[in-house]
């Protein structure tokens, strides 16, 4: 993908901040962060979501998130973590080439990223069910 | 863990709203659904979070998420899908058994899962890229 920007950085033409890199995947801080330490995992190889990301990959990132998470924490003294991935602008992707988000939380650090929760009725929740089956 | 409600839900001793089930996992609909089609996937062995599960089961979680993501987007006629796992009371985890959220999103749903990207200098970021090395 020649004008992808993710593309670019996580193949380091474009440099960045790495915390990680192996031969697939690039791990970089988040130049807008949520919090302190924000990282985002990148593959090299050009995938828009995760519906494209291969299933091998999909392993691989796997570990490398196991990696990432535990030092992010630790060295930062974080509190928690959020694992975030958006697919589809109507999910708030802006960069359509796949990012793994690793948000360290830290007590009362106002990141507000959770949902209120919403209200279906059994049937409405049946109704879903019934769809996916 | 005998207290732990979604040790129950996970091994079919409470009822769910079950969308998957293999011999590892089991995937239900949240009952306070963010949005249409909100899913859980949960392990059926009791891990407190993403650093307590082994790789080999956050592989086969990618599997299911893999098989059940697009079902839902498709089925759902969902146009994005946010992927969410939080860890710890710090980043809004509130049942200590590990659950992956699903969540379909759809055009102007009202939904906000988004935060407000921050503000770091480029010696501050230059800071905790030093402190992750």
């Amino acid at each position: 993908m020649g004008d992808c920007i993710f593309c670019k950085i996580a193949n380091g033409e474009i440099p960045s901040r790495t915390v990680y890199e192996d031969e697939e995947f690039r791990a970089i801080l988040d130049l807008g962060p949520a919090t302190k330490g924000h990282t985002l995992i990148l593959p090299k190889e050009h995938f828009a979501d995760f519906f494209e990301l291969p299933e091998e990959k999909a392993h691989h990132l796997m570990d490398v998130a196991k990696k990432l998470a535990p030092k992010l924490v630790s060295r930062l003294h974080a509190d928690g973590l959020n694992i975030i991935q958006n697919n589809g602008a109507a999910a708030g992707q802006t960069v359509m080439h796949y990012h793994l988000h690793l948000i360290p939380r830290y007590e009362n650090d106002g990141a507000n990223l959770l949902w209120t929760p919403g209200k279906m009725s059994d049937e409405e929740l049946d109704e879903v069910l019934k769809t996916l089956e």
